[in-house]
């Protein structure tokens, strides 16, 4: 069979265990969560035997001690992950949801539901928790999915994913609601990003790359994200003691992630105060600085400080590590109109006092996540309240932002009458 | 200049006007409604102009009276156009809505605002007035917009869209929020199909031809719609005598569009009372059948009806005319499963007076809309209360259904703090 049958065959497979998948309620999709938690603790030892050899032969390859860390799956993270699924078996069930109820005029009655979208396509990087917890989210909405992992955790990911399909048929529910692409092909991505009339919705989870690609190659609409050039514009109304935390917060809580700060904009007024007293502690924390002309001798005179003038793409990096751009603006207009060309939409932000000039901000500045007085960092499902996190969207359609169980859904309009005619 | 580039010249425009419109109030907006009403009205004789000579070229190139119709307008059509303008003007502005909101434990106050989705682009086929509510509704929620219409109107088009961009230099807003394609190859719709970057949205109007070409072709998301093959389902327990009308408005009251009835569904145990009357009634409208075998005698006693067996696709056409099947089901079951099987998901619904059987075919049958004891002709934004109709979608992802004004956004996450740090 070639690969685009085989990928082919998996697609029609899960779109076939979806219909079935629909009909079963809200308890028996919880029950699968609770049963695959106890399966995965009772087979830790299958578990880390098929993650030992994903492990050599990343060694063998010479992979980075971060990269062999992220792969690593043991006792305690098993424990971890049993312990999510078991928490999202207890979130309310999206399906049950009903709104935008009304009567008409007519007296017809009208309502929505959410129902699944269907089949996921998920194209995943190198570590292999990201299987339970897509498994996860697809069986808790009612969807069926097809996942495809990187290479470096082919082993661990087929045993996980193995594991996955006994716990739905330990429920009742069609083991072919997840697929798994047990081939390392680059091919194998490409084959499964055509199948538009199989599967309804493309979820990459990885580096700016990797959603490129599927955007690239995609018949099927993708959740684009991943990418974060975010911004804090410090006003000379910002309470500029407070204001040092929260970017520190931003920029260095966990310097990887797309929430993460890249740039710190400066109103003139306050630059020079508030860049050496920036620089003093963000350099304490390891931080590298890429300044404009304004705010680099601020921060040169800062002893001991990694400063350097920023370069023509400075502005237009989403750092993911300890550097942070900064320039000094001549008002929060500058401020507005520097997000506006160098942000990547995701997440932007004002330290101010000034409730009109915030509001202004609020509104003007069109990114998937607008903040006044606090950090970055909480554009993120579990900081903003979903109780899951599917993905971060950055693109406008169906969802944008945190996604978190419901945006995993579609809904159909229910109308009731009483043999209502249209006049 | 190529057509390719010509093309990606307009959407440019139309993407850097969409910045500066996505900052004016919902009162500007609303004033080019009205402005643009006024303007259609004092037009006319400028607008009838253009028109006679689209219709002129029609009738050379042999067009039908019906399309020639459609085609047409006149002092009476432009008033009609004007009063949906003004209608729509007094509609809430989507914009201004916002929802979500509520306080987290950290005492991070979070809601969502709707913004526009940015640059809309619009393929339609003949009829004219699309022109003018695709920049009306585009204009409404604040979204520029590249309208490429059909060859047939192209001359009215032009004169519409060029009244358009007057009426948005009049109110102060960006002219070039408005673009029109003014060519009439095929290749100018495949260049507007590659626009990715500047594009946010397709939304085909027109038949399925279009859509299909649409989807095939686009690089930007599509609103899928368009193809309805919808189905009622007289259950053992319906009221007969109040079904037949239900049946004969979904059929007859207007059997050109999408939520037209296809296929009437009767249980076995009533088909003997039920199909006579049915085919009586609406053969009288002239409705033509094509019966399963077990209706088929059932239909044939009726005398002067146009009945025929059904042949193997018409279960799986979308009649666009007075033509209607009808199959006879052993049960409930075996209707949601022919349901399943052969509607296009727009619109099904339950005849019976059994609310739990209801309950469960409004449950199971996953259609963008589904009904119990009503037509299938209410699936349309107007006659669901949403004041104005984008499309009907029939895809699962972004909207289902009829979408009005508040399909056409997207949201942000707004998040305001005391200076607040992520834990």
């Amino acid at each position: 069979m070639s690969l685009q049958d085989e990928v082919r065959g998996l697609a029609s497979a899960a779109r076939r265990a979806s219909a079935a998948l629909k009909r079963a309620s809200g308890e028996v999709r919880d029950a699968f969560l609770g049963v695959l938690a106890s399966l995965l603790e009772n087979r830790v030892g299958e578990i880390e035997s098929a993650n030992r050899s994903d492990l050599a032969a990343g060694e063998i390859a010479g992979m980075a001690p971060a990269m062999l860390d992220r792969l690593l799956l043991d006792t305690r993270r098993i424990g971890a992950i049993a312990q999510d699924l078991r928490q999202l078996a207890r979130l309310p069930d999206p399906l049950a949801e009903r709104f935008d109820a009304r009567t008409l005029d007519s007296g017809l009655q009208v309502h929505k539901r959410r129902v699944p979208l269907g089949v996921l396509g998920v194209i995943y990087e190198s570590r292999p928790n990201v299987t339970i917890d897509v498994a996860a989210l697809a069986i808790k909405t009612g969807n069926a999915a097809v996942l495809r992992g990187g290479k470096e955790a082919i082993a661990s990911n087929r045993v996980l994913l193995g594991i996955a399909r006994e716990a739905l048929a330990d429920c009742g529910l069609p083991a072919d609601a997840l697929q798994f692409v047990d081939r390392s092909e680059r091919e194998a991505s490409l084959a499964l990003l055509q199948q538009d009339d199989l599967i309804d919705l493309i979820i990459p989870r990885g580096g700016a790359g990797l959603h490129a690609f599927c955007r690239q190659h995609s018949r099927i609409p993708v959740i684009t994200g991943g990418i974060g050039i975010c911004h804090l514009y410090v006003d000379r109304h910002a309470d500029l003691e407070r204001a040092l935390p929260v970017i520190r917060n931003a920029k260095v809580q966990r310097p990887t992630v797309c929430n993460a700060l890249d740039t710190v904009l400066v109103h003139r007024e306050v630059a020079a105060r508030f860049v050496p007293a920036l620089v003093a502690l963000l350099g304490g924390d390891g931080v590298e600085f890429r300044c404009d002309d304004a705010s680099l001798p601020l921060a040169d005179a800062v002893p001991e400080m990694r400063v350097r003038p920023a370069g023509p793409q400075d502005f237009d990096t989403e750092w993911l590590a300890l550097v942070l751009g900064i320039r000094v603006v001549d008002d929060a207009e500058a401020a507005m109109a520097h997000i506006e060309r160098h942000s990547s939409g995701h997440s932007d932000g004002i330290l101010s006092e000034n409730p009109e000039l915030a509001a202004t901000f609020l509104e003007r500045i069109d990114s998937a996540a607008v903040y006044w007085n606090a950090s970055t960092r909480f554009t993120d499902g579990g900081a903003l309240g979903l109780g899951a996190e599917v993905a971060i969207s950055t693109q406008r359609l169906h969802a944008r932002g945190p996604m978190g169980l419901a945006e995993l859904t579609s809904y159909k309009w229910v109308i009731e009458g009483d043999y209502h005619v249209r006049c």
